[in-house]
C-alpha cells in the first residue's frame, strides 16, 4: 500500500472512488504557466455528498483513542512513503517551491502523530469528577464525572496556500478523527491532484485498521461545482461542524449557512489577518538588521501566501526608522521572483497594489514594477497613520508577497493603529530595554484584538505545540474561542457530556474510579495523575 | 447599604437610576390572581442600551482576579442580606413558593461564592507552557505560553422561571464578572421588581470594590419594548458575547441575530428540553417506589417549570408497568394546587395538554381538570412510541406540571424513543441489575443526543459542580460545547491568546516562569501545581 496509487480524478467516498459519468469535469492548471494538468477531475455531485455525509454519520460510533491514533500514525506513514509523488504534484498545482513543500509535508506528519500521542495520552478529553456524598442535607449531593465527547461528522475545507498542512490531511482532519468524529473533506480545486494523493493515504489508512469505510470521505469540487458541493455539505443534516480555513467571503458565507440552519452548528473558520508589526523605537535603533532580516523573508516566504504574514508594519517616525525602512525596501528588491498559486491570486494581488499606490499619501517603495512573466516580487507600500484611518481599505489584507508601512508620530499612534488593525490572528512586537516603560502599559493594548502575540519575533512559522493559539478575534476567525493550530484544536469537535451517580462499570474507562487509563483529571478540584 | 432599597422602576446603568422622562411603562403582576403590583417600571430606551453597552465598553479592562473575587462575594453578602425583602417580592411576581425561592437565594450566592474561589485559585485560565528549544534545527522552537482571556461585554437574558439564579444575579452574570467580562443584563419582565433589587446588589458591590460603574448594568425591558430591548442589545458593537436561558424561539432569533451581525457573536442560548426518562423492566420490578416518589416529585416541583423536569419517560409494557404508571398517576394527582409563573404560562399549558390529549391514542391518565382557579395540578399522558412516532409535537417539551408515558414494545424500542426525543439537556435511565446487559451496549445510544446521563435519580436539581454539564445538542442549547452551570461555565466568555518569546517581566502573572500565582498549569505536556 506504500507505492503511490496513480489518480483517478474521482471522489472517494465510503472507500471507493465514484464513477464519474456524467459529473462536470475541470482540471488543475499549472501554476507557474496556467497550462492544463494531466488527468480529467469529476466533481461531487449533490448524490455523492449525501453519500459522503450519511457514510459518516454511519460510522460515528464509539472508537478506541488506541484505534484512533493508529489510524493517524499510519496515515502519516502512507503519506511520508508517497511524499516524493505528492511534493512533486504538489509543486506544479501550487506553484509552491520544493523545500517549502517538503516542509510543509513533514509539517503534516508531524501534526498526525501529535495528536496520535495526545489522543493515546488520553488527558485531553479534560475530565472532572465530583465525589458525591450521601449525608450532605438538605439533599445528598449526587457523584457526578463529566469529559469531552466527539461532536459527529466534521466537514473540512482545505485552503488553496497550504496544499497539505491545512488540507485534506491537515489539522483539521487530523484533529477530527482524533476527537473520533468521522470526516468529509470538500477538496479545493486548485490542488486536486494533491488533494486526492493525500485523501487517498487517509482511505488506505482507514482500510488497514479496520474502521467504518465512512470514516473518511473527499470530495472533488471544481468547475461549475466548485461552490455548491461546499455548501451542499454544509447543509447536509448529518454534518455536526465545519473547519475552514480561506477567504474571509466564503468563511462568512459558510459559517451565515450553518447558523440559519434548521439545527445550526458550527463553523471554524481561520480566515486571514493584516498581523501587524510594531517597532518600537529602541528595537528600531538598536535591532535594525535582526529586524529587517526576520520581516524581509517573513513578507516574502511563499510569495507572501501565509495568513500569518505581516501586512502593517507601524514604526515612529524619525532616522533611525528611515535607515530601516529603507534596508528593508533592498532586502526585499533583492527577492527572486516567485510563482503565486494561481494566475487569479497573482491578478487579485496585483490589481489590489495598483488600486492601493493610487490612493492618495500612498507611496511605493522600489521597484515599478511586481509581476513580470518569470513570477512576483515583494512591494512595500508606505503611508502614515492619519491617510490609514481615513482608507479603511488599507487595513484589510492583501494576499501576496506586500506590507504596508505605517508611519506615527509617536508611541501613542502605535496604539491607535493597534484599533484600526481589528481582530487579528498575531501581533508583532520588537523593542529594547528603553522601550519597556511604554510596553509595560501598552502591552494590552496593542495586543488586544489579536491571538498570538510574537516578540521580537515574526508571526509566520506557527509553532505546532500544546500552547499555541491560531486564532483571534472576528475578522481574522468566526470562533476566537477555538485554535486550529496546537493541542487545543481537537476540543472543536467535542462537548463535555456529565454522568451522574451512573454505576463504574457502565462508566467510561476515563471516568472509572479507579482510573485504569492513568490520565490526568480534577478529582474534587484538585488535578490528580 | 444591606438596608434593602426601595425599587425605582428604573434601570441602572453607569451605577445610578436612569431618569423615566417619556419611557414606556410597564406593571408587574401577582402571579397568583393576575393583579398589578405597585410600581410603574419604566423601559429602557435605545439610547439606555447605547449607555449600557458603551458603558461596558469603556469598563473593559484588565482587574485582578482578587478584585473579581471580592465583587463577587460582596454581591453574595448583598444578596443574603437583603434576602427577605428579594424573596418576598420574588413570591408575588413568579407565584414560586418560599421554601423554592429561598432554596433559590442560597442556590445563587453559592454559585457567586464558588466563582469567586475559582477565579480567586487562578487554575481556572487553562495556562499551557512550551519552552523554546534554541538549539532546535532546522528552525529554533519559540517559547509558547497561553491562557485564556476575557472576550468583552457580555449581555445576560435572564430566565423567568428562576428570578434568581438564572436571571439578574445568576449563574450567567457571576461567571462573566469572574471572567473579567462587564455585564449587562436584559431583564425579565415577569419579575422586574425582584430584577431591580438583585441588580442594586450589584452596583452596590461594583460601587465598593471601586470598579468602574460600566463593569455591571441592568435593563427594564416590559411592555412594547420588551422585545427590542434584547433586538438592540445583542446587536450592539460593545456587545461581544450573550448569555440566555429561555425559550426555543427567543433563543434562535438571538442567536440568528447574532450570527448576522457585521462581527458575528457567540450566543449561548440554553432552550429546554424533553428530558427523556427510559425504565428498564428490571427496575420497573425492583425499584417501583423509588422511581414514584422520585419521578413524581420531579414532575410536579415548581409547577413543573424547570427546564430539566422530564418530560417524556419510557417504559416497555407489562403487568409491572402498568402498576407503576398506577401508582405515579396517584401519587401525581395527590399534588397540591400550584400557581404557575404567569396567566400566559398556565394558558399555553393548558392549551398545549388540550391539544395533545385529543390526538388519537393519546390517553390522559386521572383528573380531567389541571387548571382551576386554586391553581394547576399535573397531568399524565399516555401514548405508545408508534403513535409518537407519527406525532413529532408529542416530543416537544411541554413547559408544566406534566409528563408523557411512552409505552414501548421492548428495550429496542426504547433506543428508539431516544432518537426521536433528539437533543436535550438529559437522559434519565432507571435500572436493576438485570438490566446491565442491555444497558452495556445501550447506554451510549440512549445518551447520544444528551448533555447529562443520570441513573437512577433525576434529571430536576442541577448540582454546582465542576464536573457539571448543563447543555446538551440542539434545540436544548444553542452551543453544545459549553455548559451554563458548573465551574466550565467561565469558559464561555474566555478566548485562548498566546504569548511567543514574550520577555518575563511583561507576561501576566499567570504565564512568568515563577509561577508566582502558584497556579496549575500544562508544562511541555505535564501537569504541574
Amino acid at each position: 500500500m506504500t507505492t503511490t496509487p496513480s489518480l483517478t480524478g474521482s471522489s472517494w467516498i465510503l472507500g471507493a472512488p465514484t464513477e464519474p459519468l456524467g459529473a462536470p469535469r475541470f482540471r488543475a492548471r499549472a501554476a507557474a504557466d496556467g497550462r492544463e494538468l494531466a488527468v480529467d477531475f469529476h466533481a461531487a455531485s449533490e448524490r455523492d455528498v449525501g453519500l459522503a455525509a450519511d457514510g459518516a454519520r454511519g460510522a460515528f460510533a464509539a472508537t478506541t483513542f488506541d484505534v484512533r491514533a493508529r489510524l493517524l500514525e499510519r496515515v502519516a506513514e502512507l503519506l511520508a512513503a508517497r511524499g516524493a509523488a505528492i511534493v512533486e504534484r504538489a509543486m506544479l498545482e501550487t506553484g509552491l517551491a520544493r523545500p517549502r513543500l517538503e516542509g510543509e509535508l513533514a509539517r503534516t506528519t508531524n501534526q498526525l502523530r501529535t495528536f496520535a500521542a495526545l489522543v493515546r495520552e488520553g488527558s485531553w478529553v479534560d475530565v472532572a469528577i465530583d465525589h458525591g456524598d450521601l449525608a450532605r442535607a438538605p439533599l445528598p449531593k449526587p457523584d457526578v464525572r463529566s469529559m469531552l465527547v466527539p461532536l459527529g461528522p466534521v466537514a473540512v475545507f482545505g485552503a488553496s496556500n497550504f496544499p497539505l498542512a491545512f488540507s485534506v490531511a491537515g489539522g483539521d482532519t487530523a484533529s477530527a478523527l482524533a476527537s473520533g468524529c468521522p470526516v468529509v473533506v470538500k477538496g479545493h480545486p486548485l490542488h486536486p491532484g494533491t488533494g486526492e494523493l493525500a485523501a487517498r493515504a487517509i482511505v488506505d489508512a482507514v482500510a488497514e485498521c479496520e474502521l467504518a469505510p465512512g470514516t473518511f470521505a473527499f470530495l472533488q469540487a471544481g468547475g461549475a461545482r466548485e461552490v455548491a458541493v461546499g455548501l451542499e455539505l454544509v447543509r447536509h443534516p448529518a454534518i455536526a461542524a465545519v473547519g475552514f480555513t480561506g477567504s474571509s467571503a466564503a468563511g462568512t458565507t459558510l459559517t451565515r449557512e450553518a447558523a440559519l440552519r434548521a439545527r445550526p452548528i458550527p463553523v471554524f473558520a481561520e480566515m486571514g489577518s493584516t498581523n501587524p508589526v510594531f517597532l518600537l523605537p529602541g528595537a528600531v535603533r538598536e535591532k535594525r538588521d535582526a529586524i529587517v532580516s526576520a520581516l524581509s523573508a517573513s513578507i516574502a516566504g511563499s510569495a507572501g501566501q501565509l495568513c500569518t504574514r505581516p501586512g502593517i508594519v507601524g514604526f515612529v517616525r524619525g532616522h533611525a526608522s528611515d535607515a530601516l525602512v529603507e534596508r528593508l525596501a533592498q532586502a526585499l528588491g533583492a527577492s527572486a521572483p516567485q510563482t503565486m498559486l494561481s494566475s487569479a491570486h497573482r491578478d487579485a494581488w496585483h490589481e489590489r497594489i495598483e488600486r492601493l499606490q493610487r490612493l492618495e499619501r500612498v507611496q511605493r517603495l522600489g521597484a515599478a514594477t511586481a509581476s513580470t512573466a518569470a513570477g512576483v516580487t515583494p512591494v512595500l507600500l508606505r503611508t502614515d497613520l492619519a491617510t490609514l484611518e481615513e482608507a479603511p481599505e488599507l487595513a484589510e489584507e492583501c494576499f501576496g508577497p506586500s506590507a504596508l508601512l505605517v508611519e506615527c508620530a509617536n508611541e501613542d499612534e502605535l496604539v491607535d493603529l493597534a484599533q484600526q488593525a481589528g481582530g487579528t490572528l498575531t501581533v508583532t512586537i520588537w523593542s529594547a530595554a528603553s522601550d519597556r516603560a511604554f510596553l509595560s502599559w501598552a502591552l494590552p493594548l496593542l495586543a488586544r484584538d489579536s491571538g498570538r502575540i510574537v516578540h521580537d519575533g515574526v508571526p509566520t512559522g506557527v509553532e505546532v505545540c500544546a500552547a499555541m493559539v491560531h486564532s483571534g478575534p472576528f475578522p481574522a476567525c468566526s470562533r476566537p474561542d477555538s485554535t486550529s493550530v496546537g493541542a487545543r484544536a481537537i476540543r472543536r469537535w467535542c462537548r463535555p457530556m456529565a454522568f451522574q451517580n451512573v454505576p463504574d462499570e457502565l462508566l467510561p474507562d476515563e471516568l472509572r474510579e479507579a482510573n485504569p487509563r492513568g490520565i490526568t483529571r480534577l478529582v474534587d478540584g484538585k488535578w490528580r495523575a
